[in-house]
């Protein structure tokens, strides 16, 4: 039997993400109601929607390597340079091509212990050595990450704002307060995936060619596109160029190419779902609040809801959940895990969380 | 300004892909025959086409991570077990992750010289040592490969079969004979992307469980979904578990997970597809011997033509093609670059050719 190569030998071989799909076989029936992937139920603009169908019967077609006219509808959207972006199949293969580019095994990266899984897989998966910082009044702790950085010799230092689990956010004054003491050769990896639904002032006004910091967005939140897997990254020309030393070429998929593009050019749509989006963040809030629960402050398309309980609590309310036909996820680290974690979504799935929330609750109380 | 990882930092910063469409921006003009990149311009089952259009307003949702359904219908359709198969982002997402997986920096893998770029790009890509085997009779030489593998204690060895981009096939004895010799932690690559336009007797009897082999297959070519990105490796079942410590679990396209699975439903599609590459194969032929070059046998979609001269004269050929609105592409290493690669299209496309291939010749003379 071939050797895996040592840094592959030495990963885990469980598996850290568990769909809903796999809990809905487990179960033997579908949720009634899909509020743990931070999906976007509000969909996404019916002109992508046909610009996808149009093509899909070209789909024998590769797609454009270069994602051109993706690229540049993206960049004027941005106000920079064609040069300052790169597309992806998604913030995660971005993420995973960074930490590839920039870190050697044994290479310090610092990131909050919470903070999303998916970029400490890649990391671990180069053979990189994660540091973490403990969240803040649960928002990731920027001059925290900074000192840590600084004390570590850092690579690369992960921040997410608006934040995932929590929705938390900083001004981006915060941000580039973070950045002026960053060590020259330290890379701030900025995932603003929530970006269009938290204000304005959270979004740090950064040069595009800064090398001091990468920027994540993506189609999978707001654009509600999430199974079509764009992203991209925006920073300086000469990081961005360096992904096609290492990227799949022609790994982007031509209908989504083409769908993103013109979900790019309805922003009416855009603000509509954020509209949406904030209707319901105020619904979730409402709904905690009627189990005796409290919604923390959310810049994102969900809302953690702190149980006020611990995370044995939290764990068991996500399974009652599960059997009431709701699919929520949870923080995995205290003390951000005594909250549970809802995705917003239309009213018909509210209403269903709206019912099952307080049989939930009951049938822990009641066990 | 971040430094990159060492071996990122000693990759070739120049892109090696170029896609028709930035030739395409560089003529100012669209291509009238795109022929080049060994697309099914066949196109897809209208099923597939179908599913995908169903399924793209509930593109919201992130794909299934474990792909089951479309896992288990490959199983199915291939006879083997669920746990004998991934599914990935197309073979070259795939090659990625195994090599990956697998290559340590500084360690040999054994390729033929001119065979599929992209491999070696991988392999590059993640410090492996590519030693390389020269192409007999236009065809890759398992027994060559063998021998070098066996010398150098590769831990991989590559083989297309059929290859591209010369067309040509071993019967699958061959296969089996060559992997009987290989040294007991060496891993045989089986390149399948153009099984389906194979004779029966060109896909070896291996048992899925044999650890001494990974299998290719891809829904790019016979099944014409290119631009969907969907692939599968088929392998022992440890060798398959083990990419779950590596891939982006979220990666896959759920539309294209849903058209692929009509798409393995319609084997009435498939075939009458694979009997219209068949007759173009023919029709390519033909046009070649018309204009005094001669098509080299192939048991894929598309024909390698013999041009009778040297890779200087191939090249410009293909310029001269382009210059004439068609799109083709040739191999890149002596002495299979005397030859012009043409991908089997319907026939308004090879009617564009038969009318620029003799303009094209005559431009070249001329000058």
């Amino acid at each position: 039997m071939v050797r895996l190569a040592p840094i592959a030998a030495n990963l885990p071989a469980t598996v850290p993400f568990v769909g809903p799909e796999t809990l809905e076989r487990q179960a033997g029936r579908p949720f009634a109601a899909r509020l743990g992937a931070n999906e976007n139920g509000f969909g996404p603009s019916p002109r992508a929607v046909a610009a996808m169908q149009a093509a899909a019967g070209e789909v024998w077609k590769y797609a454009d390597p270069t994602s051109h006219d993706l690229t540049h509808a993206l960049a004027a959207h941005h106000g920079v340079q064609a040069c300052n972006i790169i597309v992806g199949e998604g913030i995660d293969a971005l993420l995973g091509l960074l930490v590839r580019l920039t870190v050697a095994p044994g290479d310090v990266v610092v990131t909050s212990d919470g903070a999303y899984p998916t970029f400490n897989f890649h990391v671990a998966g180069f053979g990189g050595v994660l540091d973490k910082v403990p969240y803040r009044n649960d928002a990731e702790d920027p001059q925290a990450l900074l000192a840590r950085a600084r004390q570590t010799g850092a690579k690369l230092v992960y921040l997410a704002n608006p934040d995932n689990p929590m929705g938390s956010w900083h001004d981006g004054t915060a941000i580039t307060a973070m950045l002026d003491g960053l060590a020259p050769d330290a890379l701030l990896v900025l995932d603003e995936a929530y970006a269009e639904f938290a204000p304005a002032s959270a979004i740090p006004k950064i040069a595009a060619d800064d090398p001091r910091v990468i920027r994540m967005r993506t189609f999978s939140k707001a654009y509600g596109m999430a199974g079509a897997r764009v992203g991209c990254a925006i920073g300086h020309p000469d990081l961005i160029a360096a992904f096609d030393r290492v990227r799949n070429h022609f790994g982007m998929n031509r209908t989504s190419q083409i769908g993103a593009l013109a979900a790019l050019a309805d922003q009416d749509w855009l603000a509509q779902a954020v509209a949406e989006v904030d209707r319901a963040r105020g619904r979730i809030a409402a709904i905690a609040a009627d189990n005796g629960m409290t919604a923390l402050p959310s810049a994102t398309n969900f809302v953690a809801v702190d149980t006020g309980r611990d995370g044995a609590f939290a764990r068991r309310l996500v399974d009652a959940l599960a059997t009431e036909g709701v699919f929520i996820r949870m923080p995995g680290t205290a003390p951000l895990n005594r909250c549970i974690r809802i995705s917003c979504a239309p009213d018909p799935e509210l209403d269903i969380l709206a019912t099952a929330l307080p049989q939930a609750i009951q049938s822990i109380t009641r066990a």
